[in-house]
């Protein structure tokens, strides 16, 4: 059967402390469940790099990337070296909108074990998926700046919606809560106070929704969306959200779980014409880099995403990311766990609980 | 001494439920104190108002409005008669831009009493507030539509950041952070991944700070500033935003406080060439109107804000708006209550009962 080609990149801060972790967990699971994996480590996309180069990634990156399957990717950003919209155009967001990784794909769950920053909540009472567009949207690099150094300067930033990129991730979004229990789908908007690109967004999930008639769905502004993250967590189901929107409610809905140390995602071109991207969705937090306190899970559950989407329907790499999963359902509860959980467990210590409960 | 002329705007929803019993504080208040107040209520600026002449304002309503002190608005916008976009920009947004209210002040507090959704927290570890810039940025009515129809279709969207309208909301933040005893500043960005405006609002904040060497500051992406909100909220004192940031966190900072149902604001033209406007950060509510269960509190607390606005260091002002606060948090704790506190109090009740603690 099929070898999968990935290439691991660390990047900057504690993704160098995650990505090895996330690494020993993929090759028990190899051994274990007899996948074919082929796992290449590249030294590039870094600030280091940068500082040396003057850019993030050789020339042909492009070229060197895109034979592989997957990129397993740990963090990237170190603001005093580089500044972090260079760093990021130049790696991450690059590999998103060239790749063309449509969906990003943000699971939030809170998990038995983990102290709850919200009063009263229990495992499983958090339990919904964020699916983010991921390549347009607020995160535009067309706009720039006019009379500059004066009084009147000004900045111009574009967000661009594209019927294309609206419409895709809307179908990704509502395919998927077709497929859940609860069938439930609410829709992050801005169109009360944002008035051209957010009511073309509602426009567009009204028209998609009714192809869908056994979804129940909502739309909600995205401020009072983020106060029922807190308040009424239990209520949500898939979450869709454009790349902005799905950002900020991909921190904050790991946050009311308890951390972002073990949020995951998946960076989809659902379409394989291009490797696909599995990341933490914490970043390279240089506060913390270097005490080997970071958490590795959110590497390693990435890691199982990346497994199941690359086996297709594979039953072995499925059987993979559910035992992961399960494994680290087992450390979080029996330890040993990092400080962001309430434990005293190292970075390797974790990796290690999970790798033997494999 | 002068007479300050109030406009009273009720709009759409329970704003017509929440303005009454702010109304009768603020009377209330003017016989304690000896305020000068005149009391106007206007009829427009609603959906019904918007069914019956197409547009939600009368055409003068600059000429009828410039002359008062300030704006007592409840909540405008009723999706199902006017999409709120139409609503919005054709009455609260208008009034925000064209009389330069470029402050928009939204305190955050855990009072006594509330049930607080965040695991742990007391009274006195939630306090803060957000600074928010309130007439350009993420807000624009710049951008259009191409190739409409066709699924070649685009929506541009632009969002504005002048130096004027990044420096004079930094300058009141900053300024604000010196005076209050934590003297520390958080300023809301993204400019990892918005290339553009992020890293020029960071620029100009960089800048600023230099004049406040007393005030400790920090910029943090939003998306992990959202996650703070939650994780870690007792961090906080002043946060400064962009307009769509500011409306995200002062959302998100009273659900963590226990309810976006007290949670006042204030848009200010600090140099008072126009009137200033006062309202509760939560909106019409169509789910909960006409059940007679909204909270009064935020309309109430807005009505406070305003006489301290108003009376611009004036003592008989100074001590309405705190004899206010003292009547809001001695009925949080002793009742009556709405339901979104866990109360089963009606808004009139609780309206009375502060008018009574006054
Ligand atoms: C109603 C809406 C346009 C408004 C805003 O986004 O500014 C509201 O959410 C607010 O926070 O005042
Ligand atoms: C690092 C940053 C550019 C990135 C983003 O905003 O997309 C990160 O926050 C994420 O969520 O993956």
């Amino acid at each position: 059967s099929k070898t999968y080609r990935i290439a691991a990149i660390a990047g900057d801060g504690i993704g160098k402390e995650v990505l090895p972790e996330g690494l020993r967990v993929l090759e028990q699971a190899a051994r274990k469940w007899d996948l074919n994996l082929s796992i290449e480590v590249l030294e590039w996309a870094n600030c280091d790099y940068y500082l040396e180069h003057g850019q993030m990634m050789p020339d042909d990156w492009f070229e060197q990337l895109k034979g592989f399957d997957a990129i397993y990717f740990g963090a990237v950003g170190w603001p005093d070296k580089v500044p972090d919209h260079i760093s990021l155009w130049g790696s991450l967001l690059k590999f998103r909108r060239d790749f063309d990784q449509y969906v990003n794909i943000r699971p939030v769950r809170l998990f038995p074990g983990v102290p709850c920053p919200l009063a009263g909540r229990e495992a499983g009472d958090i339990d919904f998926v964020v699916i983010r567009e991921n390549t347009e949207g607020e995160y535009s690099s067309v706009g720039g700046k006019m009379f500059e150094g004066t009084e009147h300067e000004f900045v111009l930033q574009e967000s661009v919606f594209t019927r294309r990129g609206v419409d895709r991730i809307l179908k990704f979004a509502f395919d998927l809560a077709q497929t859940r229990p609860r069938k439930q789908l609410t829709s992050a908007t801005k169109s009360n106070g944002i008035s051209i690109s957010m009511p073309y967004w509602d426009e567009r999930t009204e028209r998609m929704a009714e192809q869908y008639p056994e979804v129940s769905w909502d739309k909600q502004h995205i401020d009072i969306l983020c106060a029922r993250f807190v308040l009424q967590p239990d209520r949500f189901d898939v979450v869709v959200a454009s790349n902005l929107f799905g950002d900020i409610l991909s921190d904050l809905g790991p946050a009311c779980a308890g951390t972002i140390g073990i949020a995951p995602s998946a960076n989809l071109d659902p379409e394989r014409r291009f490797p696909s991207l599995f990341e933490p969705v914490h970043g390279s937090a240089p506060d913390i880099y270097g005490r080997n306190i970071a958490n590795p899970i959110a590497m390693i559950w990435s890691g199982a995403l990346m497994l199941d989407f690359l086996g297709n329907g594979d039953e072995r790499y499925r059987a993979a990311h559910d035992g992961i999963l399960r494994a680290i359902e087992r450390v979080i509860a029996e330890g040993p766990i990092t400080p962001d959980l309430g434990g005293q467990g190292s970075t390797q210590d974790v990796g290690a609980a999970i790798v033997s409960a494999l």
